[in-house]
């Protein structure tokens, strides 16, 4: 059963659907489109509604809801993190996320994000990259080589130019399957003992492991002058990955500051610390790279704004392409003021609705207002 | 393509799917079965990490994400409220919330909540008028006779012993439809002109309107001397129900403090006017009513534990009545640090997972703890 068509329906997007939607329009397009609509979404940084992401620790790991919205759509994600669960054989990070219209709070589309906060954190990482390293960076250190560590080698390949990876992790099977994921996709690639070894020399320095503790896999002995830092693992309270020291020599660059004192690398220092927003950066109000030698550190932790802005690209595509399904998340009543009605009622067909081709046309782009109430 | 069966799976309760599971079971039952996993929860109190919800207002409405977890489980609510929806045909309140394990961060639940939100907000009210109304209460006042009016008569019946709803609406085709629903319920049903009349003589007065605004529509005029009122519709910054004197004249009990300061009647009194929580009184700390004279107020905001209680008790009830659809929200990877994998191995087939009927025996009762991580 179908909702009636003049009311706003709700598009699902499931793991399986959304690998198909990667595949049709190829993961290196995905990606590019994600890190343009995560520029276009931070240069009308100051439209949204922000806050620090609401975490729920447990010893094993952490739960958090990232919310965000700016005057007509409302943005959240789900997302956890485990560094025990491929033990369990489930992935550290899962997450799936939602968009609402703010007028009405009806939820639109439903999505995974697993696969998709992937790409959204290897886009906004290579778009960090090209505004901070140094240009002419080919060169990138990859400590780290899990679940994240394809979708980063691909965004630094694309979006800033990266032609040679050296890769430490401390599990060599994880190396192993990056080595065979990345065959033939135009990259040189070294396979390093530890993570000294892979730094030495690199332009710009990738971090993606998992450990919930202060890591230190970078120390200041293994920083060089012009190194750009790209931290993407650390981050939630007590897991950190770079020494305090490599901090205190570098310029630091956060996504949304508040969030970034709490969770980041940041953690480790005073609370006057000096950082740069980096929307701030892109928007030509605060510089990035000021000297060849500079140490520049990107301390990703993940903000909502990114999943706001791949929920978006990722939606609207399906909806041009035709993909997901109409989902009856949210009763149909003939009178919305009788709730109660819907159990009186005559019994409807068991089992979810039937798949609808057709039906993701109905939704609207998802910028695409709705018409003032009446 | 169904997930392996050793990996746990994300169990799907579609609005459709739980108007089948509330009709099979009976409301009446359901409110009576969530009253008491709420108290069976409230009394667990002190094992639970909460916290204020997160709202985002605009104009026309609010969303809030409610999250709660305990050592097991976690679990979160999206609800909205937007008084002006059922202008567009939308109910004022939609919801959905999830289930998901503590020790891993797998969804296990996805549910509607709008149905289930009407039911826990009844039994709730119910569950705290049997311990602040006078004993032998059987006349109560109905003011607001929308979406919630149904569920919150047939509770007050089934568990406090009310006889006679006198109706008040300032929409007269609320009242009617509320009183057509009504019909043969063995209730004695007066419908009047105003919200004094209403009130007058009544041992209980619930509020269940939806204006966002400071709106009085309970003045200190109208109250006599042993009332119960169980205000429920004031539940924002700026949204109340009750005339500040009203509060000053009566004891009040709410659900989780720090959130009803910001969002409860009490929101107009200053921080140190004197509540009770109310599961103190469950668990026999404090003192309910103390006279056949006193005024109560449950000033009743909607906690995230009462929609963990309802999550878990209907979550159990379809799995094991065989309602609901496992869904692929998670990928299944074969190797899950291998989520680049996914893109690269043949393609599945299009289209949702087909329906299980036996899956969601797969999930084990939301209780049960998974076995500690290897």
């Amino acid at each position: 059963m179908t909702r009636s068509t003049s009311l706003p329906t709700t598009l699902y997007l499931s793991a399986p659907e959304m690998i198909r939607l990667v595949r049709r329009q190829g993961l290196t397009a995905c990606i590019a489109g994600v890190a343009e609509r995560i520029r276009h979404e931070f240069l009308r940084w100051n439209e949204f509604d922000k806050s620090a992401r609401l975490a729920c620790h447990s010893e094993l790991g952490v739960i958090e809801l990232m919310p965000i919205a700016d005057a007509s759509q409302f943005a959240f994600k789900y997302v956890n993190g485990h560094p025990g669960n491929h033990r369990r054989g489930l992935p550290t990070v899962m997450a799936f996320g939602m968009l609402a219209d703010v007028q009405t709070g009806m939820p639109r589309l439903l999505s995974e994000l697993t696969l998709t906060t992937a790409i959204r954190t290897a886009a906004m990482s290579a778009l960090a990259a090209r505004s901070l390293a140094r240009p002419g960076s080919r060169r990138m250190a990859l400590i780290g080589n899990g679940a994240q560590a394809e979708f980063q080698a691909l965004a630094f390949r694309d979006l800033v130019g990266v032609e040679v990876l050296s890769l430490y992790d401390t599990d060599p099977a994880a190396t192993a399957k990056l080595v065979a994921n990345l065959a033939g996709q135009g990259l040189r690639l070294e396979v390093c003992a530890g993570t000294a070894e892979a730094v030495r020399g690199a332009d710009i320095v990738t971090t993606a492991t998992a450990d919930k503790s202060h890591a230190a896999i970078l120390t200041p002995d293994m920083i060089e002058p012009g190194m750009h830092l790209n931290a993407v693992g650390g981050d939630c309270p007590g897991k950190t990955e770079l020494h305090r020291g490599v901090l205190g020599l570098s310029s630091v660059f956060v996504e949304y500051e508040p969030q970034s004192r709490i969770e980041g690398e940041i953690q480790q220092m005073p609370a006057d610390f000096a950082v740069t927003e980096f929307w701030q950066v892109l928007a030509g109000r605060r510089p990035g790279r000021r000297s060849p030698s500079e140490v520049t550190v990107f301390d990703s932790v993940g903000f909502a704004l990114e999943d706001f802005a791949a929920l978006a690209f990722m939606g609207e595509r399906a909806a041009a392409l035709g993909f997901g399904e109409v989902i009856e998340l949210m009763p149909d009543a003939a009178d919305p003021k009788d709730l109660f009605g819907l159990l009186a009622s005559r019994p409807r067909p068991a089992g979810p609705a039937p798949r609808q081709a057709g039906a993701a046309r109905r939704m609207p782009p998802a910028r695409t207002k709705l018409p003032a109430p009446m």
